[in-house]
Formats: C-alpha cells, sequence, structure tokens
C-alpha cells in the first residue's frame, strides 16, 4: 500500500505552443500546482521531472534543475526520469519514493515537452529513438509502423476490426469536446476516422496521437498530512512500473503487454483492488490500438474482447467502464513527457467531481496506465477519492 | 540519518570501448555488481540508471529498460535518470529513496555512457547541451570555456596559478596509474601539463577530463539486512542533492558552486560529520580548476586556498586529504553517465581497504562529489567503513 496523496496539480493547455519555450511551459504547470497546494516555490523540497529528450527537441540536457530554478525552486534536488512515453510516470513513481522514503514531505512530480521545435520527421525519428535502436529503429521501423504490427496481430489473432480502432478514436475526440486543456476539442465522425489518410496499414491519421507541447505538475506529500495542503486531496493507493524486452522480435506475443500486464497486477495487488472495482480509467492509447490492448491488459475485458467493447459503447463515459474521459492520448494531446502526469491531473479531477461535461458518475477510484514506447516499460498508478 | 549499504560493486574498464557497445558495457558493470553481492539479475527488484544522453551519442532513448532487460533484469520498474554529468549519483539518490521507502529491498544503481560513437565535435556539442541552450551553449561557449572562466575568475580573486592547475592533472594522473580501469594509467610530468596545446585558456589539454566510454553499477540494501550479502558492506550514511541557476550570468559568485556547498551542508548535517572528518574525497574534477573549487566548497580548505594545498602536496594519496586517489575523472576517464556510480565504486574499494597501491591509509569516511554540467546539479554522498 502507498500513503502519498496529490495536494495539487497544473497542467497547460495541450498543443502548439509557439509563444512559450520548455521553461515557460513547465513553470506555468509548476506554478498552477503549487498555488493549488497553498504554497509557494520555496516551499518544495525536491522535484522529479519526466521528459523524453529536450536533447533532440530542444538541444538542452539537464533540464531538471534549469526547470526548477527558472520556476523558483532553487536549490532543491531535482532529478529528470526518462522511460520514453512513461516518463513523468516513473517521475510521479520516484516523487512517491521520495516521500514514503521520509526524507522529504512535500515533492513535485511533473512532465514536459516541446516538440514542435522540431519538423515532423525530426520528431518521428527521435520517438523512434525509444525503440531499440539497433534491431528496430536503425533498420527503418517508425513508431505507427510498430503499433500496425500489434494491430495487425490483435486483427488476425480476435477478429477486431478497423471501425473498432476508429470508434476508439471518435469515442475519445467526443470526450476531448469538454476538456479545454486537449490538444483538440473537436469530435470526428466514423466515416472520417476511417477514411482519414493512411499512415501505416491499418492504422491511418486518426489512428495516430498528435504532435503536442505541454507540462504538466502535481505535489504529493504524506496522505496523513495531505489535509493541511488541499481540503480535497486524493490518494494514490498503488504505484508500479514493470520493463519488458524492447524488441518485438524478443517477445512472445504481440497482441498484449508483459509490462502492463505485470505492473497491473502489482497496482492491484497494492491497492487490494480488482479491475471490476475500477469505474474509469486513462490509458495510454497513443494509438487506436493501444488503447484497446490497454484495456484487456488492465483485466476489464478479456484478452480479444476490447474491440468489441470499444464497438458496443461499454467504454464511453457513461458506459461499463469509462477509458480516457479527457480526451486520451488521442485528443488530449500527447506531449510524451507531460502524458502520465496528466493521466494524473484527469484522476484527481474527476475524483473530486470536478471533471465537468465528462465527468464520470462519482468515482471512487481511478486507474492510469502510461506505456513507454512500444511497452518496455509500463507504469500503473491507482487513486482513491479522499 | 540514511540507512542504506553498498552489497556489490562493478565497473567497466574506463576508455575508448570499440568492442562493446551500450547494453554490453552496461552488462558487463551489472553483472560485476550482482555477482559481488551473491545475487542473480532476477533478485534485483528495481534499477535507476544515470546516462546523460544516448539520445545524442547513441541514437538510443528510453535505455532504462532496454538494459534492464539486456542484463537479465525483465519486468522491473527500470528509470533512467538525468542530470548531466551527475546523473549516476542522482540515480544512486532514487535508488536509497527507494530502499528508504521500504518498497524495496535490492536496488541496483548504475550508470553508463558511450560517448565515443559521436566523433569529438559532437561529443563537444552534446556536452554543451548540459548549459543553458538560450543564454549560453546557442551563443556558442563550450565546456572548456565555461570552466575556463570560472578559472579566470578564481585566478583573479585568489592569486591561484596556472601551476597550481597543472598539478591537480599530475597528481590525478600519478593515482591513475595504480588503478587498472582507468582511462589513462600513465604519469605526467608538470612540464607536460603546462606545455600542452591550449583548449581555452587558462585550460590546456591536460587541464580537460577525457571523452570516455564506460558503466559502473552497485547494489544497495538497507544496512541491517546488508551482512546478508556481503561480509564487508559499506555504509552509505548520507546522500544529498541541490540545484543552481544553470546561466553563470544569474550566479553571485564564480569561484564556489552554489549547489556544492548546498548539498555538501545537508550531506555533512545527514552524517553528524565535519570536513576534518574526512581523510579521502572522490571529487568531480572535469576541469582541473573544478578540483580546487570542489576542495574548497567541500570546507576542506578555506576559500581560495585550494589551489596552494595541491602545490603543498595537501591533497595527494599520504597528504591532509587524500582528493581522487582513483585517478579522477581526469585521468580515470570521465563517461559521464557513469562517474557519479564509479565514484562510489572508489569510495567502496577504499573502505575495504582493497585499493591496492593507491589505498589511503584505514579510512573510516569517504565523500564523493559528483557536479552536473556547470554546477546546476551537485551530488554529495559520503560512506562509512563497516
Amino acid at each position: 500500500m502507498i500513503n502519498v496523496s496529490i495536494v495539487g496539480a497544473g497542467q497547460t493547455k495541450f498543443g502548439r505552443h509557439d509563444d512559450y519555450d520548455l521553461r515557460e511551459l513547465f513553470a506555468l504547470a509548476a506554478h498552477e500546482a503549487i498555488e493549488e497546494a497553498g504554497l509557494t516555490p520555496k516551499d518544495i523540497e525536491a522535484a522529479f521531472i519526466g521528459n523524453l529528450s529536450a536533447d533532440q527537441f530542444n538541444r538542452q540536457t539537464h533540464i531538471a534543475p534549469l526547470m526548477a530554478d527558472f520556476a523558483g525552486m532553487k536549490g532543491i534536488p531535482a532529478t529528470k526520469c526518462e522511460a520514453a512515453c512513461a516518463s513523468s510516470a516513473t517521475a510521479l513513481r520516484a516523487a512517491i519514493l521520495a516521500i514514503e522514503s521520509g526524507q522529504h514531505e512535500v515533492v513535485m512530480a511533473a512532465g514536459v515537452e516541446k516538440m514542435t521545435d522540431l519538423p515532423t520527421p525530426g520528431v518521428i525519428e527521435t520517438l523512434a529513438m525509444a525503440a531499440d535502436q539497433i534491431f528496430e529503429a536503425n533498420p527503418g521501423i517508425t513508431f505507427p509502423g510498430i503499433f500496425a504490427v500489434l494491430a495487425v496481430a490483435h486483427m488476425a489473432k480476435y477478429g477486431t476490426t478497423k471501425e473498432q480502432l476508429a470508434k476508439v478514436a471518435v469515442k475519445n475526440h467526443a470526450n476531448a469536446v469538454h476538456n479545454p486543456l486537449a490538444h483538440y476539442q473537436k469530435a470526428i465522425t466514423l466515416e472520417k476516422a476511417l477514411t482519414s489518410r493512411m499512415v501505416a496499414w491499418p492504422l491511418g491519421l486518426f489512428d495516430c496521437s498528435p504532435i503536442s507541447d505541454g507540462a504538466a505538475a502535481v505535489i504529493v506529500t504524506k496522505t496523513k498530512k495531505a489535509r493541511k495542503f488541499n481540503d480535497t486531496p486524493v490518494k494514490i493507493i498503488a504505484s508500479a512500473q514493470a520493463n519488458d524486452t524492447m524488441n518485438l522480435c524478443d517477445r512472445t506475443d504481440l497482441t498484449s503487454l508483459y509490462a502492463a500486464r505485470t505492473a497491473a497486477k502489482r497496482a492491484y495487488q497494492q491497492a487490494k483492488l480488482a479491475p471490476v472495482d475500477i469505474p474509469f480509467a486513462e490509458v495510454h492509447d497513443c494509438f487506436t490500438i493501444a488503447e484497446i490492448i490497454a484495456t484487456e491488459d488492465l483485466g476489464f475485458f478479456k484478452p480479444g474482447k476490447g474491440g468489441q467493447a470499444v464497438e458496443e459503447g461499454l467504454t464511453e463515459i457513461d458506459g461499463q467502464i469509462t477509458i480516457n474521459p479527457s480526451g486520451g492520448l488521442k485528443a488530449k494531446g500527447h506531449p510524451v513527457g507531460a502524458t502520465g502526469v496528466a493521466q494524473i491531473i484527469e484522476l484527481y479531477h474527476q475524483l473530486r467531481n470536478e471533471a465537468g461535461k465528462r465527468q464520470v458518475s462519482s468515482p471512487n477510484y481511478g486507474l492510469a496506465h502510461n506505456v513507454g514506447g512500444t511497452g518496455a516499460t509500463c507504469a500503473i498508478h491507482i487513486c482513491e477519492r479522499w
């Protein structure tokens, strides 16, 4: 069991930000989180900051002290955590361990990515570095290509259809209409999703999450001290992370992620909960097929039944289990280093019943599932209403 | 107080490795550490891996699960920590927090960097990304240039001489002769150091640490359980880290590092020790001036007296306080992501009296001082003999 709570949360709008650079995006999210906890930057004792590759996107390494200092947190330990698209969930986990260690009382977990400084081919090349350089990226496969392989495997084994993939996109875009911080607050039709430009068969443009800029930050503290900072904190009751072989060729199954199943098992054990207890989840839909696989790996649906579940509307806001009420990576946007903490922020707002028109009906629990690369990392957190 | 101990340590030779790639270097160090703790890879519960920028050096992000899986540690949480040249000291600190949290019992802290895959200009450009991109790197200054600014400031304020800088290099090369894992096991004369090719005045070639490949790993566990794994563990009694403004223009003093002074103060408080209690230290001599500043920031010598101390031989193996018995970054080598843990490994061997001809006379304590970039990060650990 984890005894850590969230007492502040801040997020920038996700999308293209031409007027803010990396440190400014971070500071916007950080200050919002700090203020919500009734604190000033000088009260934060340590920061763990998720980021995939400011090295490639912004020609800047060593971003953690730079971000922390720019936001007014001088003198603290500030460390960057990287695990590809799961970077900020691993930063959150490091922050949780720091609190549980007793060495720190008030810690920031954050994530930031400014991807649009590079032209799109550079972004695609950078993202491909999160796959195995020797066996996958160098030979030429990109991320849409890799997830297309998973999609084809899922279709072949379970009969999952292109329409089911498209319905994931339609649902997530519909949810994002009610999320003012989403990259795309715009509904799409099934026809539009199905006829979008092909990227890597069977994945068309609307099966892919966008290239976004953005930042997200939360403040965590010991649960027993949380009410000192916030009238309605949100408890984190499970924090689990697992790795897997990166190279797809060495995996025994392409229709499920071992890291996700392993992390999920640990998270449910920590929280003493079963999949049936979870009313909603933010899952890592970097591609539509990834959401379907996620809902199976998390035990919400049996293996192979995720596609049908979407088709039947079981994952909509008022469905059996709401998936990605925020709009998901697909429509909320996917500034990779910020995504993990942004998922947690959606849990925070939903569990405080403040998610407006995308609010799930009074949930007691929420789960966040953040995948790095093609599943060599998965980090899962479960939160509980205060 | 920290109650964590080192029960296994492994390090590759530092230098140019044409026959091993990044994951192979990591596995060599990881397996040595694991075997010394009497364990197998499957016994390791989590790994934190320091690395500056495999992104730039090897076109590979997401290295933590890749390294862990390749070394046989499948399924565990594996997270990369980055704080420039202090990356693996921050990984060690994350590992310590993980142990202190009670969530894990046996954790690996490691570091790896394979720098020689890039031609030298690419390495220089990559290292410069650890300075402030907007205010320092983009306008054109490189790391030797920045440390030359610090050296000039120290010379102007305190009368530090080019001979004193050169003596740091002579001493560290002399120590490295007895370190079989050092990049350069070769003594140099004062004349050779003083007449070496100028890089950025007053820093010549022999004032600069080399471009190296290498990996280092330690296994840590709770001190009260340490004897289960190793007859002679080494205790970590302090782990402190601080940040500072990255951009030199915003600092009030160029002759001392605020992050180092701040982290040192915290580390001495945690360990309940004073500088005078420390018989030897591994300090971050990325450039010779950095060692002189470090010995002052750590309280071994008064501000401005570090140069004179080197000149008088006070920091030699049998001196008042031995500095860099391993040969330091200058001669042992500086594969940036591996340096912090490699410093800890020197403490481990010295405190077990197994450092051969470079052995400090039966030390009770040792200190490691790892700096990121130009001092926007400093992480300090203090170890104690069992």
